[in-house]
């Protein structure tokens, strides 16, 4: 089982790679929601050109970030594409979230720091 | 006062643009983190060319995420140069993070669900 909010950094490679950053805020409904996170938590790494994964919500404000990063933009658009992935959004957009707003970014740089200086 | 993570999405306006993505993980220690967070969050809204922020932190893991928007990479460069922001920066860097990434990114396109359809 895949935890849906590990307290660990993506370890990504140096740029250029993609952000896909998805901001939303719940709106209570449970309808499967904590599955379908779980779920695609688990299938996002199985995907070619998948880098990595960071996500928190509040759980008081409903409010949550997860930031996906992608070697390139037919990794995401192969993502965008998986069957059950097209599902799980379906749900989002009418059932989950009542906003979001998904960003697709091209990382140009970075500056870290990592218990083992990565 | 800010509130340090408002239940809001930032209302961005149509790409390109830029996000400065910052995941940490919090150590524990206090030593001013808080004040010096509500600050960079009154802040970051004077500077020019800054477009938003979102802002969402797990606080039994620690791991925090950060996206503040820019409108250019000057706009990202003036607000790295503010003075009161460096020290926080400095503090964060020795004190208040056990590791962090940050990324600059360019954001290409959206997708979305607002309330009033934006």
């Amino acid at each position: 089982m895949s935890t849906p909010s590990p307290a660990a950094l993506a370890k990504t490679p140096e740029p250029p790679y993609y952000a896909v950053i998805f901001s939303s805020i719940r709106n209570g409904t449970d309808a499967g929601y904590d599955a379908a996170a779980e779920r695609m938590m688990s299938l996002a790494p199985q995907q070619p050109g998948f880098l990595g994964v960071e996500s928190v919500r509040d759980p008081v404000t409903g409010l949550g970030i997860t930031v996906s990063y992608w070697r390139d933009e037919d990794s995401i658009a192969a993502w965008r594409g998986q069957i059950e992935h097209r599902a799980a959004r379906e749900m989002g957009r009418s059932l989950w979230y009542s906003e979001f707003e998904l960003r697709v970014a091209r990382v140009e740089r970075v500056n870290s720091k990592r218990p083992d200086s990565k």
